[in-house]
């Protein structure tokens, strides 16, 4: 009856805690791309992010033991997020084409993709990052090509589709950098409607 | 005679001195470049930029009593050394479409992209750079466009061929972010083939 007491106890107190961790991780990550985003990486430590997210530097440090392990999983996680998101506003797949463009290219328009150039530009300078970062890039770009050409329903078979929708994600990273000192919101409508056009056109 | 000689004398002692202080000035606009592209915004003060150009700091203080001013100055400059280069690149105007695709792509993936990335980035945070930044962003963006306009024959009084524009040259500033931090030379050489292609026919 203790053991069957014990056993019965040990997963029930376990779980609560399991979820209190996994809620203090996810709490320390958005606060670490909300910081990248605000203050860029120079003001960007474990303790600026730590406070934002009422969490103890030492807990923080038991989640991440470094800032450069903090700020890359914050990325990561934050881009998973997105890419979820994504995929939920188009459950049917292949929808509008014009909806998938405007959708992919407010990916780069946000918060995450202003964290995520603080922390590339840093790492173009900062070799502890680098490799890193360089990495998470390589899989978030990845997943982003997949993710675009199940949207836009493009036949990657055909010769040039690949190329045609890398270059559309180069626009739309490119749009996103333009947005990044003014608001550029209408002149990247008009850009938007056209090339939209332009990219439905050359997928048939 | 003696205001004669004066007055002889002081043009000709007047110009080799416009000359070493046009010589001095363009020594540190290029190491400001080359420092910024380098080491980033943190690690770019007006003290390195004078070293690396072998001119005292107070002589580069002479020339640009801030730091804004000095790195502003900078990317301005070697901004319209570029696009002079470009010009010069197609004396005819109106070339084979795609060789003029990959000379306006080659902007954004060298160290002046690098250094312009380096200074947006940072007057994103720093309220004494932004509206400097913006300012020579919006100057910078109207003669690039200007350019490609002329070098790619296209006709912008036809709808749509603005923006067809316009999101080319998003796309080649996508294309620069790619390469910061790995050399993107081969996916991007085969982007840009296939986008030249759409490009040309959306121009017609």
């Amino acid at each position: 009856m203790g053991l069957v007491n014990g056993a019965a106890q040990a997963p029930a107190e376990r779980v609560p805690k399991q979820d209190r961790s996994r809620a203090t991780r996810q709490r320390l990550l958005e606060a670490a791309v909300a910081c990248l985003a605000e203050r860029g990486w120079a003001g960007s430590t474990v303790s600026v992010v730590a406070e934002r997210a009422g969490v103890s530097r030492g807990a923080a440090q038991h989640h991440f033991p470094t800032r450069e392990d903090l700020f890359t999983a914050a990325v990561e996680y934050v881009a998973e997020e997105r890419s979820t998101a994504l995929r939920a506003l188009f459950p049917e797949g292949a929808a509008d084409r014009r909806a998938v463009v405007v959708a992919l290219v407010d990916l780069y328009t946000g918060p995450l993709f202003r964290a995520a150039l603080h922390l590339w530009v840093a790492a173009s300078n900062e070799d502890q990052l680098r490799s890193r970062v360089t990495e998470l890039e390589g899989r978030v770009g990845r997943e982003t090509h997949r993710i675009a050409v199940d949207l836009l329903n493009a036949d990657e078979t055909r010769p040039g589709v690949r190329e045609t929708v890398q270059g559309f994600l180069d626009m739309s990273r490119g749009l996103g950098l333009a947005n990044l000192l003014t608001d550029d919101t209408t002149r990247r409508a008009g850009v938007v409607t056209q090339w939209a056009a332009i990219l439905d056109n050359a997928l048939g």
